[in-house]
């Protein structure tokens, strides 16, 4: 049996002190350094993978200190906080001693509740009727997923007009397709190419500071969701002296909110 | 030269060891313990202050990890990652040796490049047009804002009604009236009452679990925007298990987009 890339990418070895070593991977590589969003799911894997951990995931941050070199890092995750139902981790990522990741996460244990999904999925065409991108292939991290833009696609041309709305709607899912967790869930939060590349279409440089990303999926919604595709929706509120965020959302196919990413491009 | 009470609430002691010490405020006292805003705004504070920062803040995330005791507390803040023009600072706050706040910040120099605000501020009659709200001195921390509710106040009767949305839009400004700086607009950013009482109106105790804020603004915007009103709004996406989010926005009178919060509440 071949394992899955992602697994690869995310696997971390523990070590006596209680950090973890993890490597970057060649599969998931960004133009400079890896994708964030394995780099994000590394650091999650950190607590998921945890002795002490309570519960599941409902909130993480982690901010992007310093492009990762290719090569092996330490993770650090060290629960600040431990209540009846609830945990708060503090996360910090290391190569050669020096900082490339902060982050917090909160971890809980659910309760049935009433709930309700109020930013409810867009309509668009099926997946199967939406041509799936190709010529995306510029870096290694995007053919490991499949995407399928109904709306805002990645620009055919790079002349710079504004074009007044940053909004990109895709189906998108591993590829090959993979069952869903935390952890690729994660990772699937940071797909979204930067807004200001669809707003305003020029090929300029652009890192990601700091992405945050809140859970409303449980580990059964997970399961359900299994291998299908996402809906992602993404979409900045503003773009100042240098800095612009990203405000996203991705539902199951039957409609379901599973994760509100938000991030902060420089 | 009487000081506000705002700039008492975050005023911090700087110790031999580099840590901070402030005190919980008895103006800004919530139901139990301290309004969450005024203690993101003293761990902000914390950095602000700090010999060694560098620029200003774009990103914050605080994550409250237990009800404030009223009293002293301590503030460790650690520049985790200095880079030429950005810093990534890691955020403890403390009580009797144990942790009630983990967060990240990072801090930046901006510099002057294209912006554009994606999300207009929505049409609502003028402040002098919105009767100030009465009746919500509940709690001491609300009276130390000026809140005029457009749309969406607080509920007037709590029956339990779904009424199938969250949003709430308000002209709101700290009483009594105070130049805008960092620390007050991180504690404007949580003014908004949970969610889940304007969805579903019922008197439920709430806590917040983790808020993230995306600045906007610069110094010369706040600069700008005085003492004038904010035009806040908020709306939940969804409500799962026991936790809901919101997404807001802050705008000053002239429509620029301050400040992005975003809240996840238990």
């Amino acid at each position: 049996m071949i394992s899955h890339p992602f697994d690869t990418a995310v696997a971390l070895q523990p070590q006596a002190d209680g950090a973890f070593v993890g490597h970057t991977s060649v599969a998931y590589a960004n133009m400079v350094g890896p994708f964030g969003g394995v780099t994000a799911a590394q650091a999650l894997n950190a607590v998921l993978q945890h002795p002490q951990r309570l519960g599941d995931p409902i909130s993480l941050t982690v901010n992007f200190a310093a492009a990762l070199a290719d090569g092996p890092f330490t993770v650090i995750a060290r629960p600040a906080r431990t209540n009846r139902s609830t945990q708060h981790w503090v996360i910090e990522m290391q190569q050669n001693g020096e900082t490339v990741l902060t982050g917090t996460a909160f971890f809980g244990l659910r309760r049935e509740t009433w709930g309700a999904d109020e930013h409810t999925m867009p309509e668009v065409p099926a997946p199967s009727d939406v041509p799936r991108a190709s010529g995306l292939a510029r870096v290694e991290w995007v053919k490991r997923y499949e995407m399928r833009f109904a709306e805002g696609a990645i620009p055919a041309e790079w002349n710079g007009a504004d074009l007044g709305i940053s909004r990109t709607r895709l189906w998108l899912r591993d590829d090959p397709p993979r069952p869903l967790d935390f952890a690729s869930l994660t990772a699937l939060s940071d797909v979204f190419f930067p807004r200001i590349w669809r707003r305003r279409p020029l090929l300029v440089p652009i890192g990601t500071v700091s992405m945050t990303v809140y859970y409303h999926a449980d580990a059964a919604l997970l399961q359900a969701t299994d291998s299908g595709y996402l809906l992602g929706q993404s979409q900045a509120q503003a773009f100042c002296n240098g800095y612009f965020d990203q405000t996203a959302q991705l539902w199951n196919e039957s409609g379901n909110l599973l994760v509100i990413p938000f991030l902060l491009h420089k």
